[in-house]
């Protein structure tokens, strides 16, 4: 809505910051339209004239500013990196800090909502493919950088993502980065002696 | 409850294998006791009569039966493995198998509960962080018989689960097995080409 006033955004983003807050913290069917509200500020009429569809059309707006932040993030961490094992490394501790910060309250901000809606909205579930999509294929550009071939970069960019996945929902089961901190120096190290054996 | 008649266990194993089912396919906090009743065909008293802590208790026997079923598959590809890059194909594609079979319906059993309601309930965290060290302790042992050390095996099987849990999530947003595929081929080769290194 490009020609929207300044007021109606800032309620419109309230909204979606508070669905997606609630969302990563609770899960989807855990977290009610009215708290959603209560966080956001907002008035109650607005809900349904900016997401006509409810919860799962909040879902797919959170999911996409959830997305667009982390992937933020990722660039600025693959600016720093000299390597793809180096951007593991700084990336993951990225994630250990957040979700430490957090109490373990916070992991992943799609994935909650990919487990708990994937098979039940088509729509949801087309947006977060997208965006996890994305992410591999940012992933798999630093990785050709480093010299690895396109179809090897796929799959190695997919284990990236999985691991960093997996690894969020094991420490926050545990209280404690440890688990994190051992996928990251396992997937740093692992990919590191494959570009080393490139280099011979 | 050893001293039960067949009976009455045969209604408690029904609660249970309802609520993991339910849990599994469509998350925690969207499942309802009553489903969970309908599902299992048992008499309305008999929920509070075997989990007196409702919903919590069913979730936390519901996990301890599905990581159960979990283990006792590793423990079946485990023998017919000659490796641990041979281990994670051959449960990779069972998984795969499992996810095609229910429609992208069963992903983990254990990872929605672990996002949804980690942080809330100390109980429950506690049994998933106790599966999950379980299996990663198989995987380890694995990883320490094909001639790695204890440290670098700890961290390796860490990893083989988080990249194993994290492209369930991609590959139930996909719907398709191709995320899981791709970060099995990136797991088992990496951990072949460590293997194969110690051995010069």
């Amino acid at each position: 809505m490009t020609g929207s006033a300044p007021a109606e955004r800032s309620t419109r983003d309230r909204l979606v910051g508070a669905a997606a807050r609630l969302f990563q913290e609770r899960g989807y069917a855990a977290t009610g339209l009215a708290e959603i509200l209560a966080l956001s500020g907002a008035p109650k009429g607005s809900l349904y004239h900016y997401f006509p569809g409810g919860k799962e059309d909040l879902a797919i707006a959170a999911a996409e500013l959830a997305g667009a932040r982390f992937r933020q993030s990722l660039a600025q961490e693959m600016d720093d990196a000299s390597s793809t094992p180096d951007l593991v490394r700084k990336f993951g501790a990225r994630l250990a800090g957040w979700l430490d910060k957090s109490g373990f309250t916070q992991g992943c901000p799609l994935a909650t909502l990919a487990l708990e809606q994937a098979p039940h909205s088509p729509a949801l579930s087309a947006t977060l493919s997208e965006l996890l999509d994305g992410w591999q294929t940012v992933l798999a550009g630093r990785l050709e950088a480093d010299g690895l071939g396109p179809a090897r970069s796929a799959e190695l960019a997919t284990l990236i993502l999985s691991g960093l996945e997996g690894a969020l929902i094991l420490a926050r089961v545990a209280h404690n980065t440890a688990p994190l901190d051992r996928s990251v120096t396992a997937l740093s190290s692992l990919i590191a002696a494959e570009i080393s054996r490139l280099a011979r």
